[in-house]
């Protein structure tokens, strides 16, 4: 609640347009719902610039189905992450969303209400390996429902360079580029030193002996030594997808 | 090189205006010279847009004074980080640099030799306590060489909320914002939480105990709650600084 | 066995009415049985005002079920934490139970003998998200057949700082709260920062990549700067309902 | 600001008593002031029932200084923990706070302005040995300024059964028990299974090798088989008696 | 090879009762055979005292088979740890193993081919809790196919000292105790306290959270303040009974 | 693209048998192409005289069945590792491949298109148990398809030095050697103080408790006081053929 | 307190040679002083056969001459580990223990007040590197003021085998075996392997980099391939003297 | 001893060349010396081409320049690693050395008492930035020493790719190339795909955060995507330079 809105409200107690009891009420009343077991937050969408999410781990069908039409009924977009197939077969068959989709690869529902229109600038998702793919993808819708277009380029890892040297051009031309590798994660700070735009990194968990289930590769890119490049949380391509949105959002 | 300056190249030979060795020469012959202990690399100020770098850890007075004195002769912007109080007394002592400044509490050499103006938009560095603020310092810095506007936030940590919440108003109408915390570096998503700009947290190792020099506030921001928020390394002020300089340029 | 009970039976030696052999027996003679795999200790529940609790991982259904036997024929009240629901199918079967029942999402076998008289004032327990309820859940009945009532404010994350904020009042009143956080975990700092009682924090496991399957909120509830937080181990619900109930029934 | 404050506010809106740009001041405005480099917050005293308190590392003597004067100004107990001796001797060549104590175990300058009555009860602090000390010290000060009694039970470790069992009738009187232990911290489990009070366990760092500094004494309380026991931060005395102190105000 | 039986070597090469060749091939051969896939030592037994141990977790059921095969074969008694059920049931249906026995608890295999003497003390295997046992029965079958007598005392956890001080008398009287434990693994110390014969600390897996899969009673237990306490691996009950019962058959 | 081929290509340019556009084509154009999943680099096998490697893991059959067709094409030996059966059953029932073939230790698909002559020196491959053979393999198989030959020396662990030392003399001729140990990882030590050609060793997860999923045997190879010792990740059998591949090439 | 002399005290009550307060004084008291920082334990030297160990860190020098005192006074051997050279000489200024000696490489201070005869056979302690010597020192003491002989083995490290293999004959006549290594820590399994006793392994801190102070090398030891190895806390030299003294007290 | 002499020995004794037990002692006798403190084995420098090498830290300067004396009466090179200059500077003064010298950015004495002839192929040794030339120069003087040409590259860190690349040429011409990187420690995979030779990685302690003294790049190097590459420990440029020298010798 700004000033404006705060002064407008004093101003109705001013005039006796409202009496004490509904200011209180209406000074402390935030709109959200209680459903028992999770607390919806209608406001973010407007507070944000933003579909509302579901993040989907620990909750069981039944209340991830139950969360989407609570919010469903509000009109708004729904991106719901890491959600397993049967979760969308369960939403399919209530037969109330004939525009929720599936998207494999990302494991996401996501149902577009408004229409949504993207970006001039594209934001370059770049892989260092075919396994790496769900990890962007999960970027790549995420980007997308929030308005930004995108730009998938896979399997350039630092091994050979030249794979990545030829898309030199269109990196230099990003306003901020997601970079997703597991294993040594050493993409992020070759992309870093080629670009000058800032560069969102994502760790992902692919490898096996000491990558310790992502560590390595979240321990590289923290420490790269290219500036310009922050991180997420390890193979949380979401969390890429939003920053790299907000910040593309900015620049068009 | 870009495509047309290839072209250029390539259309000179063939002109017979540049003969082949001379062009091999050129098309292999990337701008930065030896130092013996350093490759100095002048090319990175015009293709970032930014002064150059020095990092001092592990270097010698002496080779720090050297890379300065090459660096200077170009005439850029220089920004020498985490040095020590007596490598700035030496460079004083030559006598050559009389805009060089020293900023104590971010222990950087600053030599603005071309000026720099300050972007209208102002990136808050927000803190959680007083013992962030060396952190805080170095982002300062490092974005106003890069021609950013800052304001310092100071200790909002968020056991005391309603400090933090004081200043809602000014971190919703930025572009980004730098939360630098130790200890258990929760700040960063609850003020991911207040805003819509990305958010770009630097854990300290401010703390003692299970902090473990910063590892404690660096999993909590890996893990923030809060989309938008995006991690540099522990105590890497310098890195905040660039990244958000880096965004914050672009909504300018 | 405490001093007056000593003089006791020193006194029933001096007077003949106990010999040494019987009184040495009686000395060292601690009220417990052997089953021969676990020594189950009736004494418990008289010094420590607690029913008898059975942590059920590691032991097999037929060793729960036969100490559940033992227990339950000195009428005491049981609770059995992390057990499948086959153990209470199989409990179920022997038909000698009519009194226990299965809470599902705290995974617990309770089998209330003795009347339970809840508290005035309730423990909240507040979650951050909607996965942390098992946890939160497992809290719950602990605290409950210790004769505390409770209250569940779930889905408070710091993300959205007014829907916790909604709460204050009803924080502010209790005698000691249980947070329940997974992910970063700042939800522990958050609320010990707006309430003058003890905060007991439960870290859970809940999150991914860098949460390292809870360390993450173990660490930042170990460093919270705000005072008065104390913290039990990952995802023990348990340990949590046991410490806030002793605090709680201090103060009714 | 409760409910009955915002009606006040509210109705003197209604009558005219208060114009709109002054409510939203008031509204707006809370009471800590700007100090430049931290954010002093007088309410907490009132809000806590509690002195206010400084941990010192990272802040210069002069900051120390400074926050102390703003804070003495307003007549409450002050307390400065982990302060150098030499903090203390610059305080007292201030000659402005004869009331200035520094208790050289615990690290910690105390200035009683009010006079503090000591509860009934005391905290039994138990440590495992002589090196702990300075950690109990500052849980003893901490506890004590907050109006508690304590008495300190030294070098108990549970390599010496009978030492402790010699304290047990003490510590079953006890409202809540503080335990501070080093190297394997068994002492926090063998204690919580001899009462049935709430125990606050302290990990310090005295150990060597594979102690890793405090870590294996930390594992060890978090892991305590003993119901009943909750763990404060590595060397955290403050915390503890913090902790301790709310517990034990509410039995009194 | 000792020095008598060289000498005795030398002096048939000398005699010409043994050629250079033979000789060399005599030195050099020693007496193990190749199965391909596993190099069988029978040497060990009497290098060692002791029957052949066969590690099965990573072989196939074939392998185990033929090892246990080829050392049968020369009549020594074998023992197969960590063999799941199927194993044994394979074994049985070679009919060639009628002395073959299963140990459900310790998920061992045991033939004894050569009576065993049991020794006149035994060793006490205490643990800590009822999910400690399948870890004990391991050390006590490798014990007892060592020749030592062993008697297990379950369930004493610290939480509850009386019920081990019960036993006080029965530990004083060994030689060498072996402690199980997981979860803060507090048991070795407290046992190690009581006794002035060597502990030998078996930490095991058991336990939630900040076990972390038995690292925290290893800490604990590398971290006694009892002396004369030494530390196996997590979960190695082999090597726990093995060590005893070398210490063990050293005193009787 | 060498400095003599630039010449050449320039040469051209300069003639006019190659347009300014073409010659920019020719000299930007890495010869790779799009699969869409995965960037396929024929020029590996030429530049580093090595068969095409597919790493299975986190790939679908049918991505790695794409990816072995289009390499199969161009005629190069191939080597899939980490492959499930199944894969190599999809693999034959296309029909394809007569030459293909798995190798069941190795969890490897091996198509030899083009023939392989092996060295004349072998690389020893030595192992401590039985339980690493199929880490190991994997070595072999790598090793092989690159012309190597390779002798595997099993179950020769440090427990029982004799066995290693049968093989010394085979051991010392080597011109270098891959050591797979899991547990404590001693072998690498032991076989590097024995001869003076480089190490390979390769730590493997085998083992259990402390041994931290490989975490043990990696330090201790790090941390050999034997020098010449490298080592590679966990498991990494491949990686370890590869290189000692490479180092045995140079000396045959 | 044996049965025996609880029967004696309690006939003492029957036969009125004891009132009953005095027989409760008599069974709680237990022969312990308080010096106000430390409970200094005299049965513990009957108990478990042993001089009185004072460990040093965290202690002051004072607190440490005070302890020696007490203890002295009683006619005891003392043991100081740890203690600092300027501790002995503030306890030769004393005057009052003509016969305490430093030993300057195990940083230990002895005090023989009654003579120690040595035991027949040795314990053979070995080192890996000559860095291990402080530890190996510590242990060597240890030892020897408990009665037992030792003889040091010195820098025979794995990687030149035949160094170590030169002991075998006296490894193998010892009772038990104390092994210090640093770095990998190997020796433990190799000297494991070559007998038939117990060996007690100490990791020591020497290494770098990836010893990570000691953590390779006491992993390597846990994860021991040879059996019969047990381990003791990183460095711990009292540790390993005082176990292996308990167990070849035993054999002699 | 390999079976030529055996056998040769074995005829002398046949022939009453040798009696009995002088053959004992022969085929026991290994000739190494005690100096009390070290064993020094003369035989490496013939069975391994190489220098004797002394590692310093945890070695007294009496102990080290006692150790030089004994190896330099052979004649042999030698050289010692990690010594303080102080150590230099009291073996000069003993006046015996006139060809030792001291390297002081690699922190090592070397003593050329036979002169080295180096090698035609240098190897490459590239560093990611200045502050790795320490560890650079290590590896430097130990290939040198065993008669290895070498050549420094020197801050050619990944962000800057044209650093790199333009050394790609002599890069590409190696038999093999130590990488020597800290921070993110990216370096050894780019040059990795660069090459066709093994590549030996050495992650240095350089950098902050989270780059955990070296943690960060050893795991990046452990888990580099470019085949070929094998990792040393952490600083440990002696063994970079020694396993390179072993594979270099071979192609030469």
């Amino acid at each position: 609640m700004n000033t404006e809105q705060l002064k407008a409200l004093l101003e109705d107690v001013r005039q006796g347009r409202l009496n004490i009891d509904e200011a209180v009420e209406r000074l402390r009343h935030l709109p959200f719902e209680q459903l028992g077991f999770a607390t919806v937050d209608h406001h973010r969408q407007i507070r944000c610039g933003f579909p509302e999410v579901i993040y989907c781990p620990g909750k069981t069908t039944e209340q991830i189905i139950q969360i989407i039409e609570r919010l469903a009924a509000k009109g708004n977009n729904i991106l719901a992450t890491r959600a397993e197939p049967d979760v969308f077969e369960e939403l399919e068959k209530t037969g109330k969303y004939p525009k929720a989709r599936y998207e494999k690869a990302a494991r996401a529902i996501i149902i577009e209400q408004k229409p949504i229109e993207l970006s001039a600038g594209a934001i370059p998702i770049v892989t260092a390996g075919t396994a790496d793919i769900p990890v962007a993808s999960e970027a790549k819708v995420t980007a997308e429902i929030m308005g930004q277009r995108t730009e998938l380029i896979c399997d350039v890892g630092v091994a050979g360079l030249h794979r990545l040297l030829d898309h030199t051009e269109r990196l230099q031309k990003a306003n901020v580029i997601i970079v997703v590798a597991g294993m040594e994660g050493a993409l992020a700070s070759v992309v870093g030193g080629l670009v000058s735009c800032p560069v969102i990194a994502v760790p992902t968990s692919v490898g096996y002996g000491a990558s310790f289930e992502g560590l390595s590769a979240l321990l590289t890119m923290l420490n790269s030594c290219a500036a310009g490049v922050a991180v997420v949380n390890i193979d949380n391509g979401f969390s890429a997808g939003f920053t790299a949105a907000l910040i593309n959002q900015q620049s068009s």
